[in-house]
């Protein structure tokens, strides 16, 4: 990274994307429930409010060295390093389908953010920036500014600032666009895994599904929350950025572990063209989790990739420099498919994860 | 642009954003509706059913000359011109809100691409790429695939295609984040309004209001609907991206009107720090529509901006070579906020509004 000059434009109040201000009032609402796209808060100044509630609460999480202009008008602009790539991804959470309904916004709010920010590092990508619109129902000032207060911890966390964003009603919902960069051609996909390629995963996985299962998400705060524990992996991801970029001339595919593994390395080996064939037992798994829960789980955010057994050392090198485990869990091959086994002997997970 | 290369690395099929596929089976699902980070579709194969009618039906809209990899990886990965900067929005249409319920499928796809690409009109941007978020509680393949042939056809008719997305179970919601370019340090704003600049806007106002008002928009496809209509207005907006690129140097400040006239307008007079005056009667209103209704109507996505009166020829010459009409509405001043008149009285919006 590392540019000249940072101007953040801006004269007057900065929304992060405006709607239906004005001298109009309330009027006859142009098509009632119909359509109109304007929001449909309790008033415009309610909206207004809220607006500048989320960006004084996100603070300096708008700025950054990439950021020439952040909230407050039609678009962002941003700057990428030269000779790099634009990495995006975009992800939505909805209540009562990707987090428990209720639940405490500040952790809501990062970990929106932390789970499409695994993308960028699932490429290889530094990431560069988010915009995110926010959709709810009855949205209060309370709940707007512990959201922005929760996703801008992530944001400085992983150093991508929030640029932008819309706010509309409806149910519940959060859609995140994530923005990184990579040196132009270095960028990691599903796509390049060979036959004879080790297959690894960092860190451990099962954590984030154990809490789910057992009910374990009731923090209201960050600061309530131990990042080593099962309700932490769920609340808190890291993506694990440093390892991405470092996997780049390393791995040959990679892919966050954000289905549950399982799922993850199905897609490698379809996009691959590959096969599989992995140890349930060789598999690093959260204490406490079951071996074939922990792998059908999903929302782990680790990173799962394949490389050439000729990188064995610079792996571990990885590891070392990163303080992360990463474990080889299999080995790919012509197919067909991912094939389980344990203690040698084949397994169907499906039946398995019913049994156990 | 211009890139030397643009290889779109495939090798299986290639969905948007896969989620919850693998060996697991149903399986108990963790968390039920508490929470887990998949989707709930009634099965998962449907899920995938979807997503590859999706991208099958977007056909070449994923590519582009900016497009180094498109849908079916953890992320996109884009490349932008040299000494370009890259600019961002997103903006969200939930159903029922900001569009009628149970709308034709291809025409919301073809409206929720063009509104978010005329922030970067606004922007003075040149189109680079979408990601798409769709959320809805029962997708079927055919609502799926009218929706990606809508959001194709616009993506073919303003070069911008899309190039990623995630699929999530809740009510409907459409959320785009798009993507463009500026050369470095051009993009127009909000902020750069003087005392003294004219105010102009583009096209004509109310047209969409008109269609909202008047329940015109139940056309069933992008073919039923004359573009030149009050209905065509609505659904079928042209962002304005070759007015917006003339405009740079020439605007000093430029929004588009998406909240209506009147709220814009706002908008640049608070972010610039200036007032102006404006005559109801140099509105250039769509055709059977009140001004003081087409004012506070949203929704037409023409641009209104200021510049320098110097630039009155120029922007003449823009209005020629592009075809479109550019009216010269008021004037920039010291303020405070923007004041309305009609044929030289002071007169309320708000209460013209009402009475009319």
């Amino acid at each position: 990274m590392g540019h000249p000059r940072q101007p953040v434009r801006r004269r007057g109040r900065p929304p992060l994307h405006q709607r239906g201000a004005g001298p109009c009032g309330e009027g006859p609402s142009p098509g009632g429930s119909r359509g109109g796209h304007r929001p449909r808060f309790d008033s415009v100044s309610d909206e207004f409010d809220l607006i500048a509630t989320i960006v004084d609460a996100l603070g300096d999480a708008t700025a950054g060295e990439s950021v020439v202009l952040g909230p407050g008008d039609d678009a962002a602009v941003l700057r990428l390093p030269p000779a790099h790539e634009l990495v995006v991804s975009t992800d939505t959470l909805v209540e009562g389908q990707h987090f428990p309904a209720g639940a405490a916004p500040e952790l809501v709010g990062y970990r929106a953010l932390a789970v499409s920010v695994s993308d960028l590092a699932a490429m290889g990508a530094e990431p560069v920036a988010a915009v995110v619109s926010l959709t709810a129902e009855r949205l209060t000032e309370r709940w707007a500014r512990a959201f922005a207060r929760g996703m801008a911890e992530a944001a400085r966390a992983f150093q991508t600032p929030i640029v932008g964003g819309n706010l509309a009603r409806g149910d519940a919902n959060i859609c995140v666009a994530v923005h990184g960069s990579v040196p132009q051609g270095d960028s990691l996909t599903r796509t390049e895994a060979s036959a004879g390629d080790d297959l690894y995963v960092t860190g451990q996985i099962g954590g984030a599904g154990l809490a789910l299962r057992s009910g374990l998400l009731k923090a209201q705060s960050i600061s309530d929350v131990e990042p080593g524990s099962a309700q932490g992996r769920y609340w808190l991801p890291q993506p694990r950025l440093a390892i991405g970029q470092r996997l780049r001339g390393v791995a040959s595919a990679t892919i966050d572990v954000s289905d549950g593994l399982a799922s993850d390395v199905v897609h490698i080996c379809e996009a691959s063209g590959v096969g599989c064939d992995i140890d349930l037992g060789d598999v690093p798994v959260f204490p406490g989790s079951d071996p074939a829960a922990a792998v059908c789980a999903g929302d782990d955010y680790e990173l799962a990739f394949t490389a050439s057994p000729t990188h064995a050392t610079a792996i571990r090198a990885i590891a070392g420099e990163t303080d992360t485990p990463i474990h080889r869990i299999g080995s790919m091959d012509d197919g067909p498919g991912a094939r389980w086994r344990q203690g040698g002997k084949p397994i169907s997970l499906a039946g398995g994860f019913r049994h156990f």
